[in-house]
């Protein structure tokens, strides 16, 4: 048997086959695929009382067709890291009910109830209590298991080895970590941005920053990561009156630099917050960074006791945080250029009457978070930058 | 066909079998295994115009006989080392004729003609003008070639998969990076230093920066690295005129920090020059830290020019080589210090008529590399502290 391309009408014969579903003839199916990357299906029972989502990742990407292809096997990194997190933090991701190597499909929780987190901001929603403290919570809970003080040191070189993923890291080395800083042809902006991205351009320090920053992202294995842990990788909702927060597509998972999993959510944070400030929504999203990394912080100390090396000692704690804050406001800075500079912009900002007023703030801010990272040593040095 | 222990009679048949030797009756065979780990033959015809050398990793550490297993897939290691070395620095290698995967027995050059560099130091020889210089440009040579400025991302990201060496790096882990500073069955140390070992144990500072110099052992995935690289991992010797380095023993190779290696060296350049001032033989012992640096920095800026990814700019390689020297001069702090509070010491100092003078000098040295490692600024720097 060898990789076939699933369609609407082959999910219930696909899901009996595998074991998820007894009676085929009781499943109704969509297609709701939606990222940019894969297709998803949702399977559900005629009274509604039971219902899965098969994701498959296509050789190509999904929105491009085959004309772009890109390996199936990023569904690997994505079931690895699921297990790895389902170890540790099994109520921040979709229940994962099966993976089919094969095929690189997921049978996973049905989530059409919850809301992505980037879609009902740019409705003007709050991000409430508790999404940016779960999320803190979760890369802590991650980094630390697939850290050296979390993992022997034998079953951590395996986990690097298994989880090298040369085609996704190398679409972050490039699209995010190097091509807004030159003349390339993935880049646009808006033309009233010209001047700025031009500046950008011509930046040797913030050059040499991004590449000190691309640098540790290319060779600094710290743990694992989710990858690509943006707004639109997130879900949130109520279910039982309990507040929600689901994680979700880590494709790009990889063993690097833990800062880079705080600083993509915290890139994402700081434009709604400049959203909501050009629309007059302005709620709590400024205390978004500071939450998911108290939330971090604690968690990451919490855990400490349990680590299986202990020759780190408590000094070394401290330093290894701080190391992450920094990095982490300097890939929060390379998030935001990007985004605005880059290949692929954020509908938070491109859906607004004018996006040019927020675009430059962000774009100066991002600038701010990667040549003074190493000088910004709280959330509130952040906000004095805005 | 699997794994045999090769016995010295084996040795005509095993070289003619794997074509190495047409004619396996012309085969003089002598075993002469000389390091901890692995059993070296060699091979001569009788009339002494030809001679290969045949190294077999057993499955055990060889002085230590079966009770102390260790997995002979370290000869892969070295193997893949050997490989990548001799693509850029063929003539700092002895030539490898063949890598025998099932029987964990490498065929290479015949070095009995030249000497191994620790010996030659012990017996009050100098460097000499050329070993430092050719050992800096190798760790130059291969560290370029398996960073991210000499290796295309992809191609880097299956090496350090396939460099993946626990168990070898586990005994770095833990005899170089940690047991020094705690108690630990393995350390063992003159009487007449109980003091510093007691002083070195109970030192918060410096196990914080040794916990720090161990993550970063740990994480740092910068270049392919030697691995081991002291002087009784270098031959030295003359070939029709010519002084000829040979740096051999990779078998703890692995994709780790570049300052590893330098550090190693530097270590045991250092202790020599300890040992030859306690004996009045000091010659050009206090070059060799320069000698190499200088080295290895100017062909590493020599082949800056040729790097594959080209957003690496001229200031952040700087950056670079300003923490490269930073680490090795504290990972050689932590390589002086384990050689002689730790578990395998060296026999510069414990042959000296009286070790403990320079022993105590070499000690409190390691520590000013390991806690000052970052104000140490140049060779100069370091001559200062002695």
């Amino acid at each position: 048997m060898s990789y076939r391309i699933l369609e609407t009408d082959d999910i219930p014969g696909y899901l009996r086959e595998r074991g998820h579903w007894d009676d085929a003839t009781d499943i109704g199916v969509r297609e709701v695929s939606d990222g940019n990357m894969n297709r998803v299906f949702l399977a559900s029972s005629a009274d509604g009382t039971r219902s899965l989502a098969v994701k498959q990742a296509l050789p190509w990407v999904r929105v491009a067709g085959p004309s772009w292809p890109m390996s199936p096997d990023r569904a690997d990194a994505e079931a690895r890291a699921y297990a790895q997190v389902a170890k540790v933090a099994p109520d921040k991701i979709p229940a994962i009910h099966g993976y089919d190597p094969e095929n690189h499909a997921l049978v996973m929780e049905d989530m059409s109830d919850l809301e992505v987190l980037r879609t009902r901001l740019n409705e003007g929603e709050p991000y409430g209590p508790h999404t940016s403290a779960r999320t803190g919570e979760l890369v802590a809970q991650l980094s630390f298991a697939t850290s050296d003080f979390g993992m022997e040191s034998a079953e951590r070189k395996a986990l690097i080895a298994a989880s090298v993923s040369p085609e996704l890291c190398k679409i972050t080395e490039d699209v995010v970590l190097s091509e807004p800083y030159i003349e390339h042809e993935h880049n646009h902006w808006h033309e009233q941005l010209d001047d700025l991205a031009a500046d950008f351009r011509a930046d040797a320090r913030l050059r040499t920053e991004v590449a000190d920053l691309r640098h540790t992202f290319m060779t600094s294995a710290q743990a694992l990561l989710h990858g690509d842990l943006h707004t639109g990788s997130i879900m949130v909702g109520e279910r039982e009156g309990a507040h929600v927060v689901r994680v979700f597509d880590p494709e790009f998972s990889f063993v690097g630099p833990v800062g880079y999993d705080l600083g993509l959510y915290w890139a994402n944070a700081l434009v709604s917050e400049e959203r909501a400030r050009a629309l007059g929504t302005l709620s709590d999203h400024g205390d978004q960074l500071r939450l998911s990394w108290e939330a971090f912080e604690s968690e990451f100390r919490r855990l400490w006791p349990t680590r299986v090396d202990t020759f780190f000692d408590d000094a070394y704690l401290d330093r290894f945080l701080r190391r992450v804050w920094t990095e982490s406001l300097g890939y929060a800075g390379t998030e935001i250029v990007r985004r605005i500079i880059g290949f692929a912009h954020l509908t938070d900002l491109t859906t607004l009457p004018d996006p040019v007023p927020a675009s430059r703030r962000a774009l100066l801010l991002g600038r701010e978070l990667i040549v003074r990272r190493e000088e910004l040593s709280t959330p509130e040095h952040v906000r004095a930058l805005l």
